[in-house]
């Protein structure tokens, strides 16, 4: 089965984020400085752990975010590349405790910081990231910045024990998912979008614009993102499928599958999600199921409805060339195929 | 051989922090209601274990320093409450992520909240309670308490990582363990007792002094308490004796014992404390070589040194009960025998 484009040219370049990266380029290369100055320590072992992860890679999202809506704000001051480095370094002391709860060995197929120096050591570094992000943060000075941040940490925080609740548990609700998502995703996008107009100064509106923008864009994100670990509704063995599965991590693919199986279906995702009792036919036979109750289409369906939520938001933006990265960036989260 | 007292009337009554509580019971009160409303949440795991530990007693020493040190500057308005909450919350996400670094099974008596709920809820809920108290400083909404709490928090968990460097190491210096539980300890004591001056709006000086005050004070407070893990001079092997010893950790009486003892000795040390090879006889002979190095009276002696600094910052406050409270804790901190 195809994904339903929701263009009509089907022989369009397929969207990028390549308009995002450039427009950003000059800041982020600030970003990114800012980010290996504040890393360091006399303690070598964290700046050894955190570049591990930090210089792992990554689209760096979240700080492109607050990056691109600065300009798209008009901002001209200095604020924005250090809330972008904080909002990366949230993101980063999230990554590394999630990897000691979830146990796992890779990130980004590279060995994970916790595989390499231990848990004990991940634990302790990513409170350490955590930290270093209020103090940049509090360097910059506004309460209002302080305000979102910092609520938006607590959310996070909240939907990570949230999601602990689900783990392994086959009968969590849509709803109960996507509040784990926007809380532990798309919570930090829409903080790192939100912050730019208020250091820019700009009318309560286009905050609320753009903090409903990453908001939107994060859940979008987040369900292609699910979508995807199992191959997408190609349903493509590749060597990034199955993550989720192997984990017993309940995603919407999983939920509606469930929802929508008979008695039989519904024994073996007990099995295989809850016991993890798998074998190497299981997998294949998952993706089947998936197919059979358009589990992966209805998930990405749903994403395309978040993505036309982040698209409308930006509405009362004047058209440029910073609006139309933003808007192709939404694209992009929906049709990707990685 | 006995405690060398500082003071001449050794039949005088033992110091306390009974004056302490009494000036600061009914503010107190009302920090212990913020703690409770400030844990809530739809996610019944955190306040489940987070009410586990923050209710399980301990003295509230950093709290109550925030609040006396309030008291001593005159401070008439609401702000000190929450900064005491928030204070609290640190150390529990502290103690929470502590207990699973160092794979601890009992807190204050009590079965650890790892060892009830697991380490995953443990992290996650530390992450929790530490976002909890930035929204409850960014709350009271200014910038020069949130930079002396950021960087509280941001030295502390350095100390963390630090800290896991020197564990079952005997080489460890006597600078090193001091950095540490300066970062680890006595920084947080530090803030607590910092903020309040900023609050109530008093000179630098008084800020400067405050903030020495809690320095020296938790310096002197962990020195005694490692001191009191091998039962202190007293040497009596009590229930809450030897656990440091069990986890090989590296405190200053091994530190002192090892520097002091011979080639013998320092084999006994590497193989308890490094290799963690221990039988019935370790703990007694340990206690038997700190005695003979005079390691734990010496830990004692550093003690004073810092509580006469900690004693000495107040010089500049009148006489008054809040004073003599303050002044009588760290008595107490040296001359405490649990």
């Amino acid at each position: 089965m195809a994904v339903v484009l929701t263009f009509d040219d089907k022989r369009r370049k397929a969207p990028s984020i390549d308009a995002l990266v450039a427009l950003t380029a000059a800041d982020l290369e600030r970003v990114n400085a800012m980010i290996a100055a504040r890393m360091s320590s006399p303690v070598s072992l964290i700046p050894k752990l955190a570049d591990h992860l930090v210089s792992a890679g990554g689209k760096r999202l979240r700080p492109l975010l607050t990056i691109a809506a600065a300009q798209l704000c008009g901002y001209q001051g200095e604020h924005h590349v250090k809330l972008a480095a904080c909002v990366e370094f949230i993101h980063s002391a999230t990554l590394l405790h999630d990897d000691v709860v979830d146990g796992s060995d890779l990130r980004r197929g590279r060995p994970a910081a916790n595989a390499i120096w231990g848990n004990k050591a991940s634990v302790l570094v990513g409170d350490f990231l955590f930290t270093r992000a209020f103090e940049l943060m509090v360097e910059v000075g506004s309460l209002e910045v302080l305000g979102i941040l910092s609520n938006a940490s607590s959310v996070i925080a909240e939907g990570e024990v949230l999601q602990l609740s689900t783990a392994n548990n086959t009968t969590t609700s849509e709803n109960t998912y996507l509040e784990v998502i926007k809380a532990k995703t798309a919570k930090l996008f829409s903080a790192a979008a939100e912050v730019s107009p208020v250091i820019a100064e700009r009318p309560t509106a286009e905050r609320a614009a753009l903090a409903s923008y990453g908001m939107n864009l994060g859940i979008a994100f987040q369900l292609v993102d699910d979508a995807l670990d199992y191959g997408g509704t190609a349903a493509k063995l590749g060597k990034a499928v199955g993550d989720d599965f192997r984990e017993g991590k309940i995603t919407l693919p999983v939920i509606l599958a469930f929802l929508r199986g008979d008695a039989t279906e519904r024994t073996f995702w007990t099995r295989v999600m809850e016991a993890l009792e798998q074998n190497d036919a299981d997998l294949p036979h998952a993706i089947e199921l998936l197919q059979r109750h358009h589990a992966l289409a209805d998930t990405l369906e749903r994403a395309r409805h978040y993505g036309a939520m982040a698209r409308d938001a930006l509405g009362l933006f004047a058209d440029g060339p910073v609006k139309r990265a933003l808007l192709e960036t939404v694209d992009f989260a929906i049709e990707r195929t990685h």
